[in-house]
């Protein structure tokens, strides 16, 4: 990898250069001799953003069923599809997912879905970095839960070959898609190797009583007792939390993903209680979600979208302030995946954006802070920085007509394939 | 105003090209000659969208106070500086607001500032629609009142000096800063000479309780006994409704504007009554209202949290669906300001937008519709058309830099000037 000089941008109000070698920013305002000189063009630096829980190849699904019940969406508008899903099918849905994120400023996902190997491709031919796992779901069944089991230490070992941008997680989806012995299995699995999990925790109500009822506790009790909770886990939705709850996953550090706009299209009838989480001890992060549920990938709209939902909830407009919407899509799980990209400073990996703030709704400029939660949306972003390497240069990404040409013949070729058989 | 012939365009999935000419659309898919020919490129043709309700130069607050108390944020960050704002300054925030209306779309937007001549003259020049009111606050001293109204009837007849685009609405600011003898006059006055009326409208439920204790009735109710009530009435908020306000309401045919942004910014803790409203007979809007509590100007985003909000509150995720929200920015507000622009055909306003679905969001195409109101933001627009002029031609407007310079000098003057003087 080259070292990339990245000139005339503004940090802290002042014109400087930022340089890049082996992944990391090496220095800030010194001129150095670099592979690749790039204009920042006056555009402001900022740290680029984490999407914290998100099934990227759900790009296919984007628009094709919306304003309907959960259940009816799924059983019509997405398994069927899932079922019958090809490896290539995933992998130019993820392309497409992983352009329109660095198109808004994201440089690292955390992801769920079907064929590991398919969405690690995408992740490798993009540049960008994420936390991959497969979607592991065993129905209770004894013999697919060792199969399940099997599979996922098979991909701990082929995952290995893939450069340093991938991570593999384990991923079981939920408390009610995995068995007991699944879900031991993953918090001892991942444990001994240092791996992270990643799961749908307390999403709705109906998760949360069918867990009392069969399990006598709350399903993050019900985690803890599974050997689970541990600061490796990211939780997404955490929305239906007893006290009891959000103290056990304060005490743990886990990673709890706010996602408000799946929440609120999905009507799952509460809110992320971000204050009492982060008051508790847990990290707090944002993630989009799929954009079967979004739907599109931006963290700019859901950060101010939450920051939104908060005010609304609780009944006071203090709540959730801008700067700490930021923190959770950037540092706070740049901690928690050891991301070190959460600030612009020496020694920090060079994942940062460029921000054109000479657009109508970015002035004038009282804030920064204020207008990229309330103002901006992800077109605010000029360029994008990943381990050092330009993925996107003045809005233009490389292969972005091929990319949405590709997953446009996947969807049609999903769809006309499935709908067929019915 | 010469003829316009936009051509290569997508409508109802088929390539064809609009004519149009004086303001109108005259044909669709024939061969006319015109005096400026637009390539259409392939992008769809779409409504424009029209904004209910906002405070266009308050683009000059934006981000000057976000995640505070109301009373402190009106207090301590806009009241101050409006108290010295000059009609220089009030000119360049409503020509930076409409420079970022027509960038996401909006061509007509109804309007509620101190100094309407400086907002008419921005909206002259930018070749935008306009319903615009000067704010009418009268704090109950019977002079101030006189001297409003004469005012008011002063700006009614020097509006007409103004082109057809502009019309003179009558601003009482709320129930709450408008004494009884002007709310009555406002009403008389409109009725008289067929004029809008624009109020902020049962937006808290302090107003609310204060309207009770001291007139014995709801905000509704209390309009209705000073025959503000009436199919002229725009509304804006009417969040904390009883179901008697509903009904009446519904029973006069008042246009009912969701704010949903500014309401869950400024944390009022309530939602806009949607279904029930429309089913009583209102007529449904939707607005952005000012960018000091949105941050942004952006209809696109409204509606999708409109649609959230409403899925949210209902526990419902069949709740406003996508279509019926496009109606609130289109086709409801055309048909209650008379500008016959919410639909594509010969006859109507030739006021249309151009939407680029080239872009990673919004593929692949399942669904026009729910990409445009869950998956677009107002960079889909390309071009837009309002009364037959280009005002967007491929995301250029004319004096857009100059605009956001000014723009930036006021507000800069206009804080220095408060600021020094405190």
């Amino acid at each position: 990898m080259g070292s990339l000089l990245v000139e005339n941008v503004i940090l802290d109000d002042q014109k400087t250069s930022i340089y890049c070698n082996n992944g990391k920013i090496v220095s800030i305002g010194e001129d150095c001799n670099a592979d690749e000189i790039f204009d920042g063009c006056g555009y402001i630096v900022h740290p680029a953003l984490n999407n914290s829980h998100t099934h990227a190849a759900m790009t296919l699904f984007r628009g094709n069923g919306d304003d309907m019940p959960l259940m009816e969406w799924l059983q019509t508008r997405v398994w069927p599809y899932e079922q019958n899903i090809s490896s290539e099918e995933v992998y130019w849905g993820t392309k497409l997912a992983i352009t329109e994120m660095i198109r808004s400023g994201i440089v690292f996902f955390n992801d769920m879905y079907w064929d590991f190997h398919a969405v690690a491709k995408a992740v490798e031919e993009t540049g960008i970095k994420a936390c991959l796992s497969a979607v592991f779901i065993d129905f209770d069944d004894p013999v697919q839960a060792k199969s399940q089991q099997k599979t996922n230490e098979r991909l701990h070992i082929e995952a290995k070959d893939y450069s340093d941008r991938i991570t593999f997680g384990v991923g079981p989806h939920a408390i009610y898609t995995v068995s007991e012995d699944s879900l031991r299995w993953a918090g001892e699995f991942t444990r001994e190797h240092n791996l992270k999990l990643h799961i749908h925790l307390s999403e709705t109500e109906y998760e949360v009583k069918e867990c009392v009822k069969t399990h006598s506790c709350s399903p993050v009790e019900y985690l803890k007792r599974t050997g689970m909770l541990s600061d490796r886990l990211a939780a997404a939705h955490t929305v239906w939390l007893s006290e009891r709850d959000i103290g056990l996953l304060g005490d743990y550090g886990v990673l709890t993903i706010n996602n408000p706009v799946s929440n609120m299209k999905l009507a799952v009838g509460e809110v992320y209680p971000y204050r009492k989480l982060k008051d508790a001890g847990a990290v707090t992060a944002i993630g989009t979600d799929g954009a079967g549920s979004n739907n599109n990938l931006d963290l700019f709209e859901e950060m101010k979208i939450a920051a939104l939902l908060q005010k609304f909830k609780e009944n006071d407009p203090t709540a959730l302030p801008a700067g700490e919407a930021i923190e959770m899509a950037t540092i706070n799980p740049s901690n928690f995946f050891g991301l070190n990209n959460g600030q612009i400073k020496p020694g920090s990996a060079a994942d940062f954006i460029l921000i054109d703030v000479q657009r109508p709704e970015m002035q004038p400029m009282h804030n920064l802070t204020s207008h990229l939660v309330y103002s901006a949306n992800g077109y605010a972003v000029d360029s994008v920085i990943c381990d050092g390497r330009l993925l996107m240069k003045h809005r233009k990404i490389e292969n972005e007509e091929e990319i949405m040409e590709g997953a446009y013949r996947a969807a049609k070729n999903l769809f006309a394939r499935v709908d067929k058989a019915k």
